[in-house]
């Protein structure tokens, strides 16, 4: 069990945190990496690791969909918006690995998705063994 | 394996089952949970446990978002707009258990998002045992 | 490890794969079934198997949230939408799996949604056997 901080700095980002969770998987380990957002109005997601237009589009987007403001909204503290917006990209990520490698596309990235900032906020990482091929061809009858 | 079942009562609802997931883990049980919506117009996420404001604050933005009515949809039933929000929120969820707790932030609750009411739901639940420390070590060569 | 590859043919589309993922899960598995879509404007969802016009209407209504054409995208490649759609739906499922069979609601199937199409993309498939009951019951302290 192991833990990320991201120390979000706007009130809206997509931080990557790819490195933060490549360097916490130990060689040769092959299964799922578990992530999860422990807040409610921030969320995780993968998308494109290259041009960081793609990440203000997507903040952008999410925000046309789900405004801010809206006469609507009843929750008091007036962050409503961003536990949609969370929910709507979700807490829980899991990745495969194989032999160590976290195994992404070559053009996606991991994105800690702050909707209220800024703030310091945390990521559970968690690693699941699939390791037991043996077991896997014994329930195949193999 | 293990099943929840949930009674839904209003046509759009975010029913809390944090507890009903809760009672299902064993003490010292440490890995993953995972639930499963089985249906295609209820999904399930995470989102705040206290002010009851942020519930009908995600239905109310879902419902601006992707409305019931619009003279767009084809599907006879009716209840294409259900479709949509639950796969948007999705019908799986994982999150960390260590040693019988559920790992949650403090703000964070579980609920069954129902989109086309009332009906009887059910959600499968299974746990995956990180539990094996020595094998992660072993793959990290330790 | 599997990887199931997808031939899109359309722009934006919902491919059905629930056999492909089927037919890789091997007799008397029980566990988790983990799919992962490589790439970033294309993701993966369930919804229902039967009228085809669910698939179009839940593709109408992304596109409606999240319309192709928008002044405010700066992302040059002007795929931006595809990337927002993905993301809201997810790149990431896990089901699960007992005895052999996927254990999926009977109007549930399995989509990859292409979203920048036509283009060969692909899904990482992996499995994670629960298999552990006795380790679970010993977690338990029984």
């Amino acid at each position: 069990m192991n833990e990320i901080t991201v120390h979000s700095k706007k009130h809206s980002a997509m931080i990557p945190i790819t490195e933060a969770v490549k360097s916490r998987i130990p060689a040769h380990f092959t299964g799922l990496c578990h992530l999860f957002s422990l807040h409610t109005t921030a969320g995780l997601t993968v998308n494109e690791n290259a041009d960081p237009d793609v990440q203000s589009d997507i903040l952008a987007a999410l925000e046309k969909a789900v405004p801010w403001n809206s006469p609507e909204y009843r929750h008091a503290e007036g962050n409503s918006a961003a536990h949609v917006k969370a929910s709507m990209l979700g807490f829980d990520l899991t990745l495969p690995v194989r032999d160590g490698d976290l195994e992404l596309g070559c053009w996606q990235g991991i994105y800690f998705c702050e909707f209220d900032g800024p703030r310091e906020r945390r990521v559970r990482m968690m690693l699941i063994p699939s390791g037991d091929e043996p077991l896997i061809r014994r329930m195949a009858g193999e």
